[in-house]
């Protein structure tokens, strides 16, 4: 049985075809510069030779129906036609306050993600169109949408209230909803199973240090704050995303400057971060490169992503009221051990003792690690994230029925059998 | 020996005139209104009635005037004659990065307070409008500049460094600064006499709590980190100041509600935070009020403001490594017993215990008192704030030679001897 996982933007759309009953991903893929000229589709297969073809995709329409037919017709076929694929999942970047849960998509649900698309204006309508396109070319597959989100549903309202005027959340959702939801659900539920206690019993701060970065507060297992925001610009120091600063700084630009909105919008999201110190460099393996030969800029950087870092643990610790573990994940949680051990440098007080040979080993992107010194009081792990499962487990949970929220539902991947292997 | 300290606002001249000899203020008061109609001075004095009289003050060299006349002449006056003030005190908001103690006014000084004035544009050319008015006024005393940003001049750079464009740091010197200097240095040195250890040797986190508010981390005796920013917004949730958002926000709502920079600036620093979130009150005691009758943003209010401390101390105690005492100061830390409690809940397991009847009694603004449970690891102190102190040691400590900087200046308040009693 096939499942399509599908990560629609706004000029791309991404997907994955998995095989459930292997728990194998049999190919996946992109179509780029949707809705532009010269768009083409990256197709992936294991065991074959990635393929690339120019097709133009003036729509979301064409895109999804050229992913499709790449998936089901062809030399670069998965499957021997279309029926075979049985459902897919959508991944929606912004629910607002209408999803706490992964959702079957319904005309309902999809009006409720066209309701809280001024919260995430370039995603909500490619998403919204991608799932449109899916229906006309699978009208049969049932569609699930998975929001990032809805982990953080959970967050008791002192965690997400701005202190602004409060009619902005009335009347225009103006509040922390935090993003990463299925990565901070992944490595929580395995951290449970490496800690040996049931989710509900686990304090922990899950950090998604990727190119974009946020961390999550976890109390009895369930999101209680997050450090990314309305959007997804709050929060930690991420490869071109400034995260939190004096909110009075983008208007002194934008006078100094001459700026618009937009390009404000476009600086603080896409040319800010580690970007914007080193001016060169939004890699960490670059930053980390030129540091070493002693750049001083490139140095700054990685003393901005760890301080935050450690800022965050500090505050989610005392939120939490102590802790159980932390969790490095993504691209630079799983393989950055040098930013690792920067953040966690003078913790040791805190019960957070990082072994520095366990740190510098662990450094792969499909092995589970803890890292912390034998005894000590915080377990220190490092956990490839596996967003995908999550996702098609939430759409094979719903079809069969037996899905009622991330807290109940049973994933794999948290029962102690599971081998994790990357994705 | 009178010293008089100024403090020259955009529309205001506030004043204090001090006697050396007996420590004791001798008048304090405000010109409102100095470059609009219906300016007036309001002119107190220790055992007299409150003066006011109508007076228009069309610049600020006629506010000045008007303050040194009434302090030496005529009725009200509590000198004989202009000539025994001996020396004038100015605070200014921002030093920028030219400023890390406080300096007697020369040519150059006010040359330096000039060239930051882009970061303050409200207040630095108030304070140099004023000293330039007082030295008209008195072209014999010497005068003295104390900058609210001096005291931060220690922080490490991954401190106040931005991950924004460097180059928004190299030409306007986009970075952190903080504020509330002074307060934070009369209370961390008390907090050392109180702990009977050395300056250099305490680790503290200091709370300075009122309409504005700002937290201080402090190792080996000097700011290491604060939460205020390149301006006064960022940080806390403050009385009318938003504190920390997402600074995507301001944009998106400019967008929404088409604001322009100044509407958005005006919102953001005098109707959000504590006013925003209530939409009514700033003053915490009608807060605390209609909270206790059931009002759920009222409610909300305390919670977010409560909130923000801990996660500022949690952050600040991971930062410093551990912490020797934590002190509430300004209004509302000195007199809000609640929020403190609030704040300080969940806490224990970092060592911060408050004691709830030594909490609730420590309500005086003239009195110091520890309110941890006895034995506990951390102090908490209650420290009744005293800036004009400050600024009047530093004055006469600078005309005697004496002054090195904040460092290594012998306060009065820094010995045992000292009697706190308010100002």
């Amino acid at each position: 049985m096939e499942i399509l996982a599908m990560n629609c933007g706004s000029s791309s759309v991404k997907y994955q075809l998995f095989n459930w009953d292997k728990k194998k991903i049999l190919a996946r893929g992109v179509v780029e510069r949707v809705g532009l000229s010269d768009s083409f589709i990256l197709h992936d297969v294991v065991g074959r030779s990635p393929f690339r073809e120019e097709h133009e995709c003036p729509d979301h329409w064409t895109a999804v129906r050229l992913v499709i037919e790449t998936l089901s017709e062809g030399p670069e076929r998965v499957v021997d036609s279309m029926s075979q694929i049985k459902a897919v999942g959508h991944r929606v970047v912004h629910g607002g306050e209408n999803f706490t849960q992964s959702m079957l998509i319904t005309p309902e649900v999809l009006n409720g993600i066209r309701e809280v698309q001024h919260l995430a204006p370039l995603h909500n309508p490619a998403h919204i169109a991608g799932i449109e396109a899916t229906q006309a070319v699978l009208p049969d597959a049932p569609q699930v949408a998975v929001f990032d989100t809805a982990f953080h549903q959970t967050m008791p309202e002192r965690s997400y209230m701005y202190a602004l005027p409060y009619e902005w959340y009335q009347k225009y959702g103006v509040r922390r909803y935090g993003m990463h939801g299925t990565s901070h659900l992944y490595v929580s539920k395995r951290a449970a199973v490496l800690l040996g206690k049931k989710t509900r019993d686990c304090n922990l701060i899950t950090l998604h240090v990727g190119n974009g970065s946020s961390f999550c507060a976890i109390k009895n297992g369930v999101s209680v704050d997050t450090s990314m925001g309305m959007t997804p610009l709050e929060g930690a120091v991420m490869g071109t995303r400034c995260g939190d600063i004096d909110p009075a700084i983008p208007g002194f630009m934008m006078e100094q400057e001459g700026y618009t909105f937009q390009e404000m919008d476009e600086i603080l999201n896409k040319k800010s971060g580690i970007l914007g110190v080193t001016g060169q460099f939004a890699d960490r393996r670059d930053v980390l490169k030129f540091a070493e030969r002693g750049n001083h800029r490139c140095q700054l950087a990685l003393d901005l992503e760890a301080y935050r870092i450690k800022k965050y643990i500090g505050a989610y610790t005392g939120v939490i009221g102590g802790i159980d573990a932390l969790i490095f994940t993504a691209g630079v949680g799983e393989m950055g051990w040098q930013i690792r051990r920067k953040a966690l440098e003078g913790l040791e007080f805190m019960g957070i003792e990082i072994d520095d040979d366990k740190n510098t080993q662990a450094i792969s992107r499909f092995q589970e690690n803890d890292i912390s010194v034998d005894g000590s009081p915080v377990r220190i792990f490092v956990i490839p994230t596996n967003e995908e499962l999550v996702l098609i487990e939430d759409v094979m949970a719903i079809l069969k029925g037996r899905y009622k929220n991330h807290m109940e539902f049973q994933y794999s991947f948290a029962r102690k059998s599971y081998q994790p292997g990357g994705s």
